[in-house]
């Protein structure tokens, strides 16, 4: 007999079901954003390599200033001028002061830079400076960026704008990243038509596949829409046992009883250990169907969007970064709820709301509407989470969030 | 006199400066996430289009249940099956049912559907229903998802997963949408080399142009690296002269006083109105330049990565979402700081921090280290906003908070 499972138990079973991907492929760094990486990354040499101006002015030794002030500047002898992008060819003589833009390399022997700001030229080879500067004022150390050999990512992250520029920095022009997972996308039901075909009284038009091929690809896997599948176990069987060149298999739809019956005796024939629980204490989605058949996950969503929807965000996205190596790590977002929300306790609800901010506050407007509809989706733009242990919130209580 | 404007003031004024974009494409359904629709949707039909189940059960006109209870079922005619896909092709008469699985047509004369757990069969011809059920219950009225004519997605919108499937539903295999602006980037600096480069003494990689590329895509744009521009205003302004193709152009770099002074030039000479300021109140990002030359926006961003990156996420990244004819609408997020933070009244300051969840409340750790680090940006997942008014908070003061 199948129980129905917790979110978080059912999630645990998922993730500990299928073993974490370890395929991987090397690819340009121009082309890694939002992939997950594969390799630890750690600076191989000092970054910067040498000491740099953060300012206009002068490079000097700060002992050389120590004491001057507007009414006593100190005095120093121009030794010349930095050029961008060329390590000066002679070191800083005591007393010796050479002109610096941001960015340059500090000759040897400086270790301060004196804005432009605080100096006069006295004709063309003195410099007064009006005030003092500290060691290491102005200027970014060799290494302060990042040492030789320290990490700065991990395998496992998802690679954001800034970490395709720290890989630049450290001269990687190709990175090893986890392959994207291949994700087949079923929906089933006799009642479905594609979106290109005029539906008769009875038939409506094919929206999950089109919605989870987006969420997909939204968490870095690949979505292959394979289609409608008729309620027919014969078309059912079929179907699955030509999805052996793929990572995961999503079904949705097949929302009635004896569909739902045979979608999970379909999972079992096609080996081991099948279906591993069928039904999660969830509103919507429910009646989730959760299978493994040779370390591959099968998944039957609900026919209805929301329910699909909802189900795909709690169970399927995290199983499908960490099929990538990546922990999806969601940040913890809350919102004031407008008005009372019932719930009932012993299962987690996920309401649809609309959230705005008013003053320093966000708060959320539960959006009415049953959950199979698709425009109360599009209509919001978060997931309310009325925790398992509740039996509702009140008004202007906070809530999780999760966007959507 | 170009003067330093307060980030509010820069962002209007960039906004006011250049034209919401009007270029548009039809393109794929299926290639449309992430794409800013350029035309209103609204339903063609009522969706439904007839009246569904929503439960496995019977459909039946609810006035023959009134009563009906444990002790005193009614008693139903079982008139058939209602197929999936199928218009039942006779109307339901007074006092039959007829079996109906969740998203069945209900037939003409039903309107309320008994869920079969509360059902039971008295031979094969025979229902007995034991609880009365209200006329609508279990069932979507035809149209209330979406009635025919109404409104539901508009221009300007991003489209997300659940919008692609409400455009399935209502039959739309193309989508008119934004055209991608074109975004030309170039890194200046005599100091820099590309990444497959190893640097000499006083050389660096180029990080901003592969950063900002990665950015100016994660918001619906077309980005072109365009190279490395030495420190020489002819260089400059032979690179800005090769830009007419492109609806918007990046610089970054040129942080020394000289330099800045010629891309502004540079700039001007183009064409008019040419820079319409130079100098934002925030830290870091300061030294911004942005220009407009025929209706096009040139942007001199920061030669360090913290800066660049600043101004780009809250200058540029406006401009790009109108561009497309999109409003940027960031969700208000906010956090508790985990300590003092000290900051200039009359400039902005966006600090690096570490986001986490503590409980039930968001924390923030600012991450130490200079602006003019990369590795502080990567070691980050958010933005600290201390508003211009403000001369710090204090640990535990809640501050607004831009996901990185």
């Amino acid at each position: 007999m199948l129980t129905v499972l917790s979110v978080a138990e059912a999630k645990a079973k998922i993730l500990a079901a299928v073993p974490a991907g370890t395929e991987q492929e090397r690819i340009l760094l121009t082309a890694a954003t939002g992939r997950t990486l594969a390799e630890p990354v750690a600076a191989k040499e000092d970054l910067p390599s040498f000491a740099r101006s953060t300012m206009d002015g002068f490079a000097v030794r700060a002992q050389d200033s120590y004491g001057a002030s507007e009414a006593m500047p100190a005095l120093f002898d121009v030794g010349g001028e930095i050029l961008m992008g060329w390590a000066p060819e002679v070191a800083l003589a005591p007393g010796q002061a050479m002109r610096i833009a941001t960015g340059g390399m500090l000759p040897a022997g400086s270790d301060a830079v004196a804005m432009v700001e605080h100096t006069e030229m006295l004709g063309g080879k003195s410099m007064a400076l009006n005030r003092a500067v500290a060691p290491g004022e102005n200027i970014i150390l060799r290494g302060e960026d990042l040492r030789a050999g320290e990490s700065i990512l991990l395998p496992g992250q998802v690679l954001r704008p800034q970490d395709i520029g720290v890989l630049a920095a450290l001269g990687a022009q190709l990175v090893t990243v986890a392959k994207k997972p291949r994700v087949a996308i079923f929906s089933t039901g006799d009642e479905l038509v594609m979106p290109d075909v005029e539906p008769k009284a009875g038939q409506i038009r094919d929206i999950n596949s089109y919605m989870l091929a987006s969420w997909v690809e939204s968490c870095g896997a690949v979505a292959d829409r394979r289609g409608i599948i008729p309620d027919s176990r014969d078309a059912l069987r079929a179907a699955l046992q030509e999805t052996g060149t793929y990572d995961c298999i999503l079904l949705s739809g097949g929302s009635s009883a004896g569909t739902r019956d045979y979608t999970a005796a379909c999972i079992d024939e096609l080996g081991k250990p099948g279906v591993l629980f069928h039904g999660v204490s969830m509103r919507p989605g429910k009646p989730l169907i959760f299978g493994v058949v040779n370390g591959k996950p099968y998944f039957g969503l609900s026919g209805n969007p929301a329910s699909a929807m909802v189900g795909f965000l709690l169970l399927v996205r995290p199983l499908l970064w960490q099929m990538q190596g990546a922990t999806e790590t969601l940040p913890l977002f809350r919102a004031k709820v407008e008005r009372n929300l019932s719930s009932a306790s012993g299962r987690e609800d996920y309401i649809r709301a609309w959230l705005y901010a008013e003053g320093d506050e966000l708060w959320a407007r539960p959006i009415l509407g049953q959950a199979n509809l698709i425009s109360t989706v599009v209509r919001g733009n978060a997931l309310l989470r009325i925790p398992q242990n509740s039996e509702g919130v009140e008004a202007g209580e906070s809530v999780e969030v999760l966007l959507i």
